[in-house]
């Protein structure tokens, strides 16, 4: 999607208040509804979709004035973002929007908290993903492994990132970011920052021949968006490392089916050939982990868990075994866990058998 | 200093244990005392220092063998990761180091919150950063502008690095990492990963030759440390870049002369001479910012903008003045509402004007 065309369809929803203001009628016009009841999960496609109920906004009508104002507010501060070619953070659309109206007391927005609902609001309406927007999201991540990107031009050959490796941005699309070249053989999308340092120190991509992604914690859009873009572009496979939590389970299903709040960005976002590749409760048994290095599970974990059961994505027989078998035993476990055989045991025992005996659920 | 001289060190502890042995002594040794009673602001140096008080743990002492014995094990763990010449993170140690005791059900550690400790005390018993031990912490920054550093011995020119930058690690120690080559003029230490954003799409670091360095938040040890080796090795002035509110002045002070907690470590992680230059008390009128896009101080920040201004380190008049004027506005102000004016105009206006007044604190 060229960058005229969202611009366009912001300048659009100005015409809209042209055309009817010319008619003189009541500028309005339809938002997809953003909840649990409009939202479905494609058994085919394998992700969660947005179905197609809408709300109308409108101008004329005393509980809507006000949000249909600040609509047009942002979306004129999203084309002047198109057309400086610049890119912001939702903090900021908030600040370059507020003011106090003339003649009055009144502000545009008080709260940020008013200005993010209208972005979204924007993002469905205008059927374009936050990053074509220029929004950015909070939270970067790193890259290293065989695969050649070209960010802002300069190319970043991701096998000679040193150790840290090359920071993954919030916005990844083109033409900031271009996939020059990939010779690896998959991509391990790493949950925590810890396990990420200790293949990267150890090379693991070089021996496995692939490519470690990290987001610091659930992985961000920008570390979301590269993994499918390498997925798509470079048919690459993809391997999710996660804690043995119901939080990993929830992450790694994000990344493959997307979520329920942003099930609009799917489309684009969600990798439903992504493996979960461990730690799976099944592990500390296969991998001989002490019992005492389990976390006992908490009731909201307990309660999360069952949740997961219910979800039409974790129907698989191999998924409700699993997460039966975290129940049962009472017990979480972390990657750093690992670390008790020996530091090095993730890079030179646990994985290679993992990827040796295709360990991995689906 | 050298790997083997922290192995050493590490080596003598049990060496303390085997002398006592033989002479069927009591095993001790002493640790300094980590406390706000030991510590003391060093005007000609600048910083913040730990003083010289210490504390003997004994083995055959009922309040400390537990304690003794988890020193042990720990000093063993990190003795370890200097033979292994690998790193970790503080979770790992804690696993690591965790087991049951023979014929007991008595755990070694059985929470995080005893092996954290042990490792400070050992730093500081040590004289060793936690980066020359091989311990991360969390948090990763990202790096731009004219240098090159060499990561774990691939070249990195931070000129050719995108939009997003290299990845700066926890641990920047030498061999590890090494800084090449550095033609800047200066480093911009940006607090919030928003403006390290804009700056660096809009490659301010070409156009006023300098390095943007971010940690995306509070800088964490590895950026903190890397802005303290490029101002040492390559003598470049430092200019942190916060927000106007009393937790942007702390961050400010914790780069320039360290924190009271990890007082030992502002030898090396501390810069006397950063500048700090913004967000002042005093800009939002320079640069006619409205009113409403300042936040009213809540009664913490009010308590604790009281605490900085009794701080022996912000007695200069300068500083009294920027904290007073903050107080007796009533609002503090986010780097973020600068795009107020326009979304580019910490690039184009507020930078340029502060660098040509030469318009920062000292």
């Amino acid at each position: 999607m060229a960058r005229e065309s969202v611009e366009e369809r912001l300048v659009g929803l100005a015409d809209v208040v042209i055309e009817a203001a010319k008619k003189k009628k009541d500028p309005a016009f339809d938002i997809p509804v953003r909840a649990l009841s409009n939202v479905a999960f494609n058994e085919k496609r394998r992700i969660i979709e947005m179905k197609d109920a809408t709300t109308e906004r409108s101008f004329f009508n005393l509980g809507m004035a006000k949000k249909f104002m600040q609509t047009m507010l942002v979306a004129d501060a999203l084309a002047e973002l198109q057309r400086a070619e610049c890119t912001t953070s939702l903090r900021e659309i908030y600040y370059r929007t507020k003011h106090t109206l003339r003649d009055s007391s009144e502000n545009t927005f008080d709260d940020q908290a008013e200005s993010d609902p209208v972005i979204e609001d924007l993002e469905v309406t205008l059927e374009a993903l936050r990053e074509e927007l220029h929004v950015s999201a909070e939270g970067r991540g790193s890259i290293v492994g065989n695969i050649t990107l070209v960010d802002d031009g300069d190319p970043i050959d991701c096998s000679k990132a040193g150790k840290s490796g090359h920071t993954v941005p919030s916005i990844v699309e083109e033409p900031g970011i271009r996939i020059k070249k990939c010779s690896a053989d998959f991509v391990l999308l790493i949950e925590k920052s810890t396990q990420f340092n200790r293949l990267s120190e150890d090379k693991f991509w070089k021996r496995h021949n692939c490519i470690l992604l990290t987001g610091n914690g659930q992985p961000p859009r920008g570390v979301r968006r590269l993994c499918r873009r390498i997925h798509d572009e470079w048919k690459k496979p993809v391997l999710v490392l996660v804690d043995n939590d119901p939080w990993g389970y929830y992450i790694y299903s994000v990344v493959k089916q997307g979520s329920i709040n942003l099930a609009f960005e799917s489309e684009r976002m969600a990798i439903p050939d992504a493996k979960f590749i461990g730690l799976s409760s099944f592990d500390p048994e296969k991998h001989k982990m002490p019992r005492n290095l389990g976390i006992k599970l908490k009731d909201n974990d307990i309660t999360r868990a069952k949740e997961l059961l219910a979800y039409p994505w974790f129907q698989k027989k191999e998924w409700q075994k699993e997460i039966k078998h975290m129940l049962a035993s009472g017990l979480k476990y972390e990657l750093d866990a690992l670390a008790n055989k020996d530091f090095r045991y993730l890079t030179t025992g646990y994985l290679p058998r993992k990827l040796k005996d295709k360990d991995w659920l689906d």
